[in-house]
């Protein structure tokens, strides 16, 4: 029975999905227990295969037929749901996996997140033993899967008793019960069906990640929503990314832990690892992934996904009954990377004579309040922006209207025009009643209009995520992501073994002597030939300034001297093992910049570009990146320094060598993924003009030890 | 008649936010036109003064005796509605002054926002000639005053036929119709009362400001909200905030025209003048005024403030039955600039023993869905928490309840909790139905708890902001503000000149020469007796290095001549008037520093300082700052700059002489106040170790010709 292949588990994982039978174990008569609810929900909300309740002490539960023991059943199991405590629940999961179930939904909770270590093995212990026979365990402490889908519903969440079901276009795969039905919760209440509602709890085997991957593969799925804590397998994320977007469904993913406080509150919620929160960022924008800052972020344009509108600029027109809302809203699409639509020759004449006399044919177009005696004004003026190229979509909003003000009109009058044109148009009002007219035709809508184009621009940016995505997804990264290398024990490089690594891997750096002697400094000196500097050299120093044994333009012998007694000076004092003075020629360069590369426990190797210095920590400047990337990508990361600007030219001065400091980069990643070094931190190396390339200067290496 | 004083016309219009007697001039029958509705309000929302409609073509007017003119009425009459068209409402308006009406309530428009030159002009006009009789003038363009206290509507706004009005403590003042009854609508809805709802229009005569100086005196307001496209007159502003912090009214405020989109919008809106927006930033919080970005977030924590709480802290409890609730939570309070609390010993083992086993005494507080089986937790938990002193504010979430959850006793106990400490708690849930239980109780809630913090966090803020106002608000410096000096014919001195205009004002400069020959050069050389720096000067040039006319490190007069050459050549070959040569000693400094100094068109003298040197608009790094500022704000400000860090010296540097850069912002501080420079540029003025002062070495003065 060992060595069930990945395939088959992954298949059964799959079927759990769309099961044709599921037993309860610790089936309850009381629908409001964790053992009662599924069996209540199953019957009620459709589900077409069979539902076996096991429970020794009753003859009947729910009016179903209660067996003894999941062995009494002779039919295949698919699916079987632990609702047992403690040991009884170890004990009914080796059994199920005896049996052939599939896949066991496990609520128990109270391991991991009770007693991350000696919790955590005994999970470990429990999935390896399942697996031997290929069940897959989901849990535990896990609210359950629900897919309304099918009506297979092994969940106890009590959200779906206070909220009726409606199939739909939108998947949610969370490890948090909770958030698995708060989107639920919201959406339903908005008239949005869904389908899937999964809680993967403790992801002891089935992660969130590797859930969402078989869900992307439901082809009604318009919409996936995930929650995540812990990220422990972002190949499977990076998989489920490819196969959504190779059929353009889009993901947004809340992943809770960005700050130190919140990691270490996820830390106790699901044994999250702590992982910086950047890499995360960097993580998602390159699959394609929308990261939501909350599930109110999250859950705020779903409709905009739902209609199937592929937003092709980043181009808009504000139409409004109100000057206020249409700055408010300029201001916010400003400030969103939105722009307002320039209305071409064409349009303008159309536009002036669409619009009452008083208002501007310009954008934003405040309507103003004329539309509540002459109610064509707003048909009129869509219809006059019809035509126009120059419009990616169109928000309006009403903020006051009632009494003699006929929204209903309005409102058959935008959906024509989204309609006709195809492109999205977008509604805000805070007056419920009038949003309920353009709902009612399908138009999404908005209380506040600056919430509108805040999810608009969302929505924009994350299409043109995804397609980022799609050009660049040829290669399966999810299968090339190294493993991360992950070392206790590290050793640090003194600067010029350091210096010897990053040079034989091809990064350019300043020709430097390891010098033991005073007569060794002066022989080196002589070989430079021109202005040096010198600096002590030791494994055991990472700030060599603090110290003062930097020693800077040393032009003569006699220089050299009292600067080799001054360096010599601080390692006596300090009691370092003296290793040499390093004598290289004094550099120069415009600006110094930095590159360094390490390993993250989760993502594997990061490359870091920024501005260099001594002052990195303090006021740091830096992007990362995730190999593998390309020098395009190395280009699009300094185009977002704080110093771009510089490295362009800037008042005269000549552009900096960008493509000298792009292959030092491409080098480092190379290196870093080779997987023999624990980390480097190559700063400064100075840049100079266009065509007179980089240097490094200073660097420092981590191995394994 | 004329020279009425400030003191009649600021009574004047008192008197007509709380009239005895209203006209409306241009009555209609049809209660839902401009001069119908308000006869229809005054009615139905219980005015007990006296009503006149105007109207020549009737007896009566729903109901009331009808006038031919206002002539004809003998009573005096406070406030006069004018709704009339075009030049009929000039005619209107110039009778009710003549006739002793206070306030006259301009509904007409068409004026500025149509057409900004000569409409202003008129509205000018009309202005004046109403001050002349002590007259004031809400509007043109008004949507009306509407004071829900005294029933005196005399407003035509569609927001109060589709909500019911109810007496309360918030009062909205805006120049927007629509924005003056956004906040009514939301707020209605969520049950709270509104007293005043004002819209000014075109403000040609009573500005939001002012009119917001005036709601400040009424005690029973608790909120103040202000929409402002325009700020004509900023220290009607800081009086209405001095008046309101002076009894502890919040103002919030939105200001549209964030953006120069925004700002274009916003001029073709109402007329609005364009100014930086970081200075109205800057206005705000000196004033201690809280500005919120949009609609949204102005309202997202009303209730917050009519608890009448008063945060002392940024210490909170988050606690909720979901651990990703806590998750996001904590993430959203640590990037909201609040901490967690830490319990107490004594708090800890009370805390303990009211958990469920399986949760953590630790903040947040995972209470777990245990309170489902023992509905005793919550209240067991509050109870543990009401002695701890390291408590500000406690926000709880429930996610999801529902069956089985006894929520109206949780919303009971927590009640308590907060009437028995007297701090906040805040509530949030995603299903109304829970929150309905907690805001019977009165206390706050909201749909995400992320976004409860988000409010608390602004809160909070906003309390610090109106302490710090109070305490430096023993001057009255609304009274204090200086004019704009609006100037369009300025001149831009040499840098010669300049720098001996800020001399001579006691800005520490290098000592410079300028020299008209080489000769005149030589013999400075010889004075400064170290190297020098050569630089061309001519008030025609503004940025000299891309011209290659400043010539560094001349050690020598060989070097000297050479550098003479080179800058009289590009003087010759770009034929600009050479008015000579600028030497002076090479100094020695840290880092470049810049102080700048200009008058804003609004807002009146605006000190800035920042990083210096030659990429100042490409990598800003700056502070602004409004006289009268002390020391210790010019301390904050610096603290608040990107490389801060730089100035208190970092990796084992010395600090910088921070003091010594205090003392030349003052300095230029007293200077811009003078009146007599239009802007000044000093760039860079290089600070070096603490006791080693700061020394401006190149500056820009413009003068008004």
């Amino acid at each position: 029975m060992k060595n069930v292949s990945a395939e088959i588990l992954r298949n059964h994982l799959r079927a759990g999905l769309d099961p044709r039978s599921i037993a309860i174990i610790g089936a309850s008569e009381n629908s409001n227990k964790v053992g009662g609810r599924p069996i209540k929900f199953l019957q009620e909300f459709g589900f077409k295969g069979k539902i076996y309740p096991i429970n020794p002490a009753r003859q009947e539960i729910q009016g179903i037929k209660s067996w003894n023991a999941i062995e009494d059943i002779d039919d295949p199991i698919d699916v079987a749901i632990v609702a047992l405590a403690g040991e009884q629940a170890f004990q009914a999961i080796d059994r199920c996996a005896a049996r052939g179930v599939k896949l066991a939904v496990v609520m128990t909770g109270g391991l991991t997140e009770a007693d991350p270590i000696h919790g955590k093995q005994l999970e470990r212990d429990m999935v390896a033993r399942a697996h031997q026979y290929g069940m897959r365990i989901v849990g535990p402490n896990s609210q359950g899967l629900a897919n309304f889908g099918t009506g297979a519903i092994a969940s106890f969440s009590t959200m779906f008793v206070e909220i009726q079901p409606m199939d739909g276009p939108v998947a949610v795969v969370s490890q948090s019960g909770a958030m698995s039905v708060v989107p639920y919760g919201i959406l339903r209440r908005r008239g949005i069906g869904i389908r899937h509602a999964h809680a993967t709890g403790n992801d002891a085997d089935v992660t969130v990640c590797e859930l969402a991957s078989l869900v992307a593969e439901d082809t009604d799925i318009k919409l996936l929503l995930l929650y995540l804590e812990g990220l422990p397998d972002p190949h499977q994320l990076a998989r489920a990314a490819k196969e959504a977007h190779a059929r353009n469904l889009p993901i947004i993913a809340v992943k809770g832990g960005r700050t130190s406080i919140g990691q270490a509150a996820a830390a106790s919620h699901t044994g999250a690892l702590a992982t910086e929160d950047r890499v995360v960022d960097v993580f998602f924008e390159k699959h394609g992934i929308l990261r939501a800052r909350d599930m109110k972020e999250m859950l705020s344009g779903a409709e905009l996904y739902l209609k199937g509108w592929k937003p092709q600029g980043k181009r808009i027109v504000i139409m409004s009954t109100s000057g206020a809302s249409c700055v408010m809203a300029s201001d916010t699409a400003s400030e969103n990377n939105l722009l307002l639509s320039e209305f071409t020759q064409d349009t303008q004449p159309l536009l002036r004579a669409a619009l009452p006399s008083i208002a501007n044919a310009i954008n934003p177009i405040d309507i103003t309040g004329a539309i509540l005696s002459d109610s064509g004004i707003f048909g009129r003026t869509l219809q006059a922006l019809q035509q126009d190229e120059g419009i990616d979509a169109l928000l309006t909003s009403i903020p006051v209207s009632g009494a003699g003000y006929d929204v209903q009109l309005f409102a058959q009058e935008a959906s024509n025009w989204s309609t006709t044109t195809g492109k999205p148009f977008i509604f805000a009002s805070p007056q419920p009643e009038a949003n309920q007219y353009f709902s009612d035709l399908g138009i999404p809508t908005f209380a506040f209009d600056t919430e509108a184009i805040q999810a608009f621009s969302r929505f924009r940016m994350h299409h043109e995520l995804m397609r980022v995505h799609a050009k660049g997804n040829k290669v399966d990264s999810f299968q090339t992501m190294p493993a991360p290398l992950l070392v206790q024990d590290l050793r640090m490089l003194d600067e010029y073994e350091s210096m010897k690594v990053i040079a034989s891997a091809g990064v350019d750096v300043v020709k430097a002597y390891l010098c033991r002697s005073e007569e060794e400094a002066k022989s080196a000196f002589r070989d430079i030939r021109q202005s040096v500097v010198m600096k002590g050299c030791s494994e055991k120093i990472a700030h060599k300034s603090e110290l003062g044994i930097v020693q800077l333009n040393i032009r003569d012998e006699n220089h050299l001297s009292k600067a080799w007694k001054k360096i010599k000076d601080v390692f006596d004092v300090h009691q370092i093992e003296f290793q040499g003075v390093l004598m290289a020629p004094m550099v120069k360069g415009r600006r110094e910049l930095m590159i360094g590369a390490h390993h993250d426990a989760l993502f594997g190797p990061v490359v870091v570009i920024g501005d260099g210095g001594k002052y990195i920590e303090a006021m740091p400047d830096t992007q990362l990146m995730l190999p593998p990337f390309t020098e395009n990508d190395v280009l699009i990361a300094l185009g977002r320094l704080r110093i771009a600007p510089l490295l362009e030219g800037l008042r005269g001065e000549p552009p900096m060598d960008v493509s000298a400091f792009i292959k030092n980069v491409m080098t480092v990643q190379k290196l870093i993924q080779q997987g023999n070094i624990a980390s480097l931190d190559i700063n400064p190396i100075l840049i100079d003009d266009r065509g007179q390339g980089v240097c490094a200067v200073d660097a420092v290496v981590f191995k394994p030890n």
